[in-house]
C-alpha cells in the first residue's frame, strides 16, 4: 500500500548525455515529493560491460518499482547488457537515449522496454586537443539549457510521471515509445508566443546539427588540423543554441507568460503562467495515462 | 597492484548543488582514463537519513578506494549520517559542499574527512510558485557554467586527482581542506587576460549574492508577494553570472589563450593554450601531492 | 506668499555618491518648474571639515527654505559638521547618503534631520592603479543608470517633493526616515511586468555586492596584486548591473508600459504609461504628505 | 605661496549638459589631490539671469583662482551674465559648453574667456510627454558614458590641468580655445586598437545626430504625434551610442590595453596600460603648457 | 489585354545603392505573381555614359511597360543619359535614388519622371584601404536590413505596385514624387509598438549620419590617416543601425504583431499580423491609386 | 587588344540565391576596376523557360567574353535552357548555384561549364503566411552577411578573377569545378584567430541547417500549422548565423587582424591586415591560374 503510494525509481546512468545529469531532479525539483524516491546508480562516463555488470546488480537489491536507463547509444555492449537485465527483471523499464537509439527501437520493443529517444541530445566534441573538464562542462551547460527550455525535459518528466501515476494507481503502466524530434517540440511546446516557439525550435535544430558535426569530427576526420576546427565550431553552435533558447524564454517573460509546472508534494502537476499567482492543479497533466 | 593502478572512486550524492551533476565527468571528461573508475550512488534530491541508510551501504559493497560525498549543507542529519559512515570506513574521504559547510570544518577535521567548500555554489530559489523542472534546470545550467569557467571545477578536479595519484603511488593521500572563495578564484585562475579574470571573479561574486537572496526568499520571507520577486531576481542574477563567465571565456578565445587541461589516458594532466596545437604533459599539475 | 509658492532648496554636496550628480535635475527635469529653485553648493570630491566650513556658510546667505546634504558616510567629520549646521539652522533638513549612514540613524533623528539612505549606492573602486577620470565616470554612469531605472531616484524625488509641497502649503513638513533597500525596490516599483521588476531588483542587489567587494579592495587588501582584481571585478559588476537595469526598462518598452512621471510647471506630478498619450495629473502622488 | 600650490577652482554650473554632472570629479577622481580645491556653485537646471545674479556673487567671496562656467548655449541671457562677471573679474576663466557655443567663439575671445566646446554634448529630449526624472537620468548616464570613453572628459580634464599647472608654477595660463569634434576624437584618442577608436568615433558621431534630432523635436515640431517619436528615437540613439562606446572600451580590455591616466596626489598625471602594473608619471602630460 | 494583365517592368540599375540589390525581389517575393514580369539590365558598379549607352537600348527591345532606374546620384552623366532615354520613351518612368537626387527633383518633374528618393540610403566607405569585397557586402547587408525593417522597401514596393495596378486597370499611372526621410518613416510605419517605431527611426537616422561621415571621408579628407578612421566609424554605425532595426522587429515579434504584407498571385497585397494566421486581402493597399 | 585588357563579363541571373544580389559588386567593389566591365541581365525572381528565352539572347548581343549564370537549382527547365545557350555559345561559362546543383555536376562538366556550388546558400522560407518583401529582404541580408564573412564571396570572386586574368593574358581559362562546403570554409579562410574561424564555420553550418528545415517546410509539410513554425525557425537560425559570422569578424577586429583584399584599378588583388596600413599587391592571389 504505502509502497504503491511511494514509488521507488531505480535510475541507472551509464555514460553521459544531456538528459542525464539532472534527470532525477526534474522529477522532484522541490525535493519534497512524497510519492517517489529516486535511487541512482552510475558508472560515470564509462560504459563498458564490466562497469555495468559490477554496478547494476546493486540496483536490484534496492527494490525499485520502475527502472530507467540513461545512456548514449544503447546498442553498444555496456548499455545493451543493462537493457537485458532490465528486460529480464520484469519491472517496467524505460531507456532514455540519443539519436543513434532510433536504430534499436524494434529491439527495445521486443525487450518490452519503453523508450524516450531525443534526437537533439548531441554527441560532445570529444577530442583531447579540445575537450577538458571545463569545455565538457560548458557544453553540458549549454545543452541542458536547450533541453530544458525547448521542453524536452518536460516531455521526459511527464512520461516518467505517467508511469509513476500508473504504478501508484495500480493500473498497468503503458511504456513510452517516444522519439523527441523537431516536430515533437513544435507540437508539444508550452510557449505562448509563436516566435518564442520558433526560436526554441531553432535551438533544437541547432543541437541536431551539433551531433552531425561532432560525428564527423570524432569518428571520420583523422587529422587534428581538420577535426579541431570542427569540434570547436560544434561547441560554438551549442553556445548559440543556448542563447536562442534563452531568448525564447525571455520572450515569454516579456509577456508574463512563462508556463511553470511544479509538482505538488503529492506528485501531481500544478500549472501557472502569471509569475505572481499561485499554481493550480493541472487537470490535463494529471489524468490517468 | 592493478587495483592501485586503477583507483575506484565511490561518489555519494545526496541532494544537489551546482558541483554535483557533472562531478564524475570532470574527472574523466574523455571517458578514456585508465587509472580511475567511478561508481556513483545517489538519493536524488532527497537527503533524509533513511535515504542515506538504505542507499549508502551499497557503496561499500563496491569496494571503493576513495570516497566523495557531494551534498548541500552536510550538517543536516542525512549527509551527517553519510559523513559518519565515511569516517568509520577508514577510507580516504572528501566532502564537497556549499557555504553552510564552513560551519562544520572543525567537525570534518575531527572525522578525518577532507573538504572542498565552495562559497559560490548557491541555494536554488526553491519556491513552488517559481521553481518547476525547467526553472530548476536553467538555474543549474547557469551555475554549472559559472563554476566551470571560473575554475572551480578545475580546483575540485585537481584536488581529487591529487588523491588519486597518491593512492596510485601508494603514498598516503593528504586530504584537502579547501574553501573556494573569491580569493581562491583570483589567485588560482587560468586566465591570461586580467579583465577576463575580473569578469570571472565578478561572476563568482554574483553567485554568492544569489545564495544570500535565496536564503532570504526561501527561509525568511513568508508571503508569496514578497518571496516570489526575490527568487526571481536571484535567478536573474544567475543568468547574468553565466553571461559574465561566458564573456570571460570569450576574451580568452579572442587572444587564442584558452587554457585547456585534458587528462591523458594514464590520468596525467596535459595542458595547452593555442587551440590548434597539441596538449603536452603539465609537469606542474602532475607532481606528487 | 510668493516665497511659499516658490521654495528655494539649498543643496550641499560634499564628496560624491551615485545619488549626487543629478540630484537637482531629478527635481526639475524639464527646467520649467515654477515652484522650486535649486541652489547648489559643493566642495567637490573633497569632504574635509575645512572644505565644509569655508563653503557651507554661503548657503545660508542664499536663504534656502529646505536643506539637503548629499554625501557618502555622513558620520565622518566633514559631513558631520554640515549636519550640525543644518541642525542648528532650524530649517527642514534632509541627508541623502549611502549604506554606512545606517549606523547614524539615531543621531540624525536626534538632530531632527530627515534621511534617505540608499543601501545600493556603492563605494567606487578608488585605487590609483585602476581609477582614473574615465573609469570613475563610467562607474558613475553605470550606477546612475541603476539608481534611475530601479526607481531609487523616483523615491528620492518624491520624498523631496513631499517636503516642497508641505512648505508650499504651509503645513509642517514631515521629514523622511527612509532606508532604500531591496525590499523598498520590490514594494515601490513602477514596473508592470514582474520579470522587469525582478531584473531591476537583481540590478540593485548587484550594487550592494559592489559595495561589499570595493570595501574589501579599498580598505582591507593591501597588495596591489590582490586589490586590483577586486576593484576591477566590482566595476564589471557595475556594468552588468546597468545592463540588467536596462533590460528591465526594455521589457517595459516592449509592453508600451514605461511609467513616466514628469513634473508639471506647477510642480505637481503627472503620470502616464502609453508613450503616445499625454500625461495626466497623478492624484496619488500629489496628495498632501 | 601655499595658495599657489593649492589652486582653488571656482566652478559655476548653470543649466546642465553632459559635461556638467561629473566635472569636478574628473579633476580629482581619487579625491586626494593636494594641489586643487573645487568650489562649485550651481543654479541647477534653471539658467535665468536672476538665478545667476543671486548665486554667482557668492563664488567670488570664496576667492577662486580659476573660473569655469559650464552651461548649455552660453549666448542666452543667464550664462551671458555669468560670462560678463567672469570677464570683468580678471581671473583666468573658461567656458565649457555645447555646439551652439560655436557661434560666440569670437565674443568669448573678446571677453578673454577660454572655451572648450563639445559638439557631441547633445540637447536632451525635453518634452513633457517623454521626459521625466528617470528618462532624464538615463539619458545623462548614456551621454556620460560616451563622453568618458571617447576621451572628451580626458581632453577637458587635461585643459583644466594645464591651467592649474600654469597657475601653480606662476607662469601665465594660456586659455584654451578648443572645439572638440569628431576630428579631435580621432586625433587625440588613447585607443590602441584602431577598431576600438572607430567605434568610439561612431559613438561620438551618434551624439551629434542626437542633438540634431532633438533640436527638431524640441523646437520645430509642434504636434505631440510628431515630436514624441523623434525624442524617443533620439534617446534610443543615445543608448546605442553608449553601447558602442562600451564596446570600444571592451576591445581595449581584451588586449589589456586600456590606457589609464590617474592623478598623483601632487596633481601630476600618471599613465599605465597593463592592468596589473603600477602607473608611472606621464612626462608628456605634465609638461608645462 | 493579356499584356495589360501582366505588366512587364524594365529595371535599369546603374551603380549600386542599398535599394538596388533586392529591388525586383521586393515586388514578387514569392516568385509567383502572375501580373508582373521583371526584366533587369545593369551595368554593375560602373555608371559611365558609355556603359549606359551600350546597355540601355536592349531594355527597349524587351518592350517594357514601366521603367525604373535605380542609381546613386542621378545627376551625373551616366544616369542622366538614362533619364533622357526614359523621358523620351514616353513610357511611365521612375527613378529610385539617394539623397543627392533631391537636388534634381525639378529636373525629374520636367522630364516627367517619377521619383522615390531615399535620404537614408547612404554612400559606402569607398576607400581602397578599407573597402574590399567582404567589407562592401557586409555594409550592403546592414543597409538592406535597415531599409527593409524601417519600411523603406515597403514604401518603394507600394509605389511601384500602384503604378502596376494603374497600368493593369488602364487608368493613367500617377508617377510618384516621394522623398523618404525620417518623417516618412515615422508617419508610414507598420509598427504596433511605439518604441519599436522609435528604434526603427533611430536606425534610419543613423543611416543619414553614415552618408554624412562617408561623404567627408571619401571626398574631403585626403590623408589616409584621416579618412580610414572615418570610413571605419561609418561602417560601425551601419552595423549599429542594423542592430537597432533588428531590435525594432524583435519587439514586434514579442507582441506577435509583426505586420506582413505578402503579394497574392494576382499581385494584390494581403496583410496579417498574428504569425499563425493566414493573410487576408488588404483593402486599403489595393485601392486604385 | 584593348578588349583583352578589359574583359566584358556577361552575368545572367535567373531566380535568386544569396550569391546573386551582390555578385557583380564583389568583382569590382570600388567601381574603378579598369580591366572588367559587367553586363547583367536578369529575369528577376522568375525562372521559367520563356523568361530565359526572351531575355538571354540580349546578352549575346552585348558581346560578353565570359558568361556567368547565377540561379538556384540549375536543373529545372529555365536555368537548364540558359545552360544550353551558354554551352553552345562556346564562351567560357560558369554556373554559380546552391546545394541541389551538386546533382548535375556531371552534366555541367559534359556541357563544358564551370561551376561554383555553395552548399550553404539556403532555400528561403517561401510560404505566403510568412514571407513578404520585408521578411525576404531580412533573410537575404542575413545570408549575405554569412556568405561574405565566412569567405564564400571571396572564393567566388577569386574564381572569377582567375578566369578574367586568364582571358586578359590570352591563356586558356580553366573553368572552376568547386563545391564550397564546410571543409572549404575551414581550409580557405582568411581568419587569423582560430575561434573566429570556428565561429564562421558554425555560421556556415547553420546555413546548411536552414536549407534542410526550409526544404521540409516548403515542400513536405502541407498544413500551415506545421510549416509556419518551421519557416519561422529557419529564419531565426539565419539571424543567429549572421550574428555568429559578425562575432567572428569582430574577433578579427579585436586583434587588428581583419584581412582585406581590395582590387587595384588594374584588377590585381591587394592584401592587408592592419587597418591603418596601405594594402600591398598579393602575389599569391595574382599568380596565373
Amino acid at each position: 500500500m504505502a509502497d504503491k503510494q511511494c514509488v521507488k525509481i531505480g535510475i541507472f546512468k551509464c555514460g553521459n548525455i544531456g538528459s542525464s545529469p539532472l534527470f532525477e531532479l526534474i522529477l522532484d525539483e522541490l525535493a519534497d515529493r512524497q510519492d517517489i524516491k529516486a535511487r541512482i546508480l552510475s558508472t560515470g562516463p564509462k560504459m563498458a560491460v564490466e562497469d555495468v555488470e559490477e554496478t547494476l546488480p546493486k540496483m536490484f537489491e534496492l527494490d525499485p518499482q520502475l527502472l530507467v536507463l540513461i545512456s548514449p547509444n544503447p546498442s553498444i555492449p555496456g548499455p545493451a547488457k543493462a537493457r537485458e537485465r532490465f528486460s529480464s527483471s520484469g519491472l517496467p523499464s524505460v531507456v532514455i537515449s540519443d539519436a543513434p537509439a532510433k536504430r534499436i527501437k524494434a529491439d527495445l520493443e521486443k525487450q518490452n522496454i519503453g523508450y524516450i529517444i531525443i534526437t537533439g541530445d548531441p554527441l560532445i566534441g570529444a577530442r583531447r586537443e579540445f575537450l577538458d573538464a571545463i569545455e565538457m562542462a560548458i557544453f553540458n551547460s549549454n545543452i541542458i539549457k536547450v533541453l530544458a527550455i525547448t521542453g524536452v525535459y518536460r516531455i521526459v518528466q511527464q512520461e516518467i510521471d505517467k508511469l509513476v501515476h500508473a504504478i501508484k494507481s495500480g493500473t498497468g503502466p503503458v511504456l513510452p515509445r517516444v522519439v523527441v524530434d523537431i516536430n515533437t517540440i513544435r507540437d508539444n511546446s508550452d510557449f505562448t508566443n509563436p516566435y518564442a516557439r520558433a526560436k526554441a525550435m531553432a535551438a533544437y535544430e541547432l543541437t541536431e546539427k551539433i551531433a552531425e558535426v561532432n560525428l564527423q569530427a570524432c569518428f571520420i576526420e583523422k587529422e587534428s588540423g581538420k577535426y579541431i576546427p570542427l569540434v570547436a565550431s560544434a561547441h560554438e553552435i551549442a553556445q548559440m543554441a543556448a542563447r536562442l533558447a534563452e531568448e525564447a524564454r525571455e520572450i515569454e517573460k516579456y509577456g508574463d507568460a512563462v508556463v511553470r509546472r511544479p509538482h505538488s508534494k503529492e506528485g501531481k502537476l500544478k500549472v501557472k503562467s502569471k509569475l505572481m499567482l499561485a499554481p493550480s492543479l493541472d487537470d490535463e497533466s494529471n489524468k490517468k495515462p
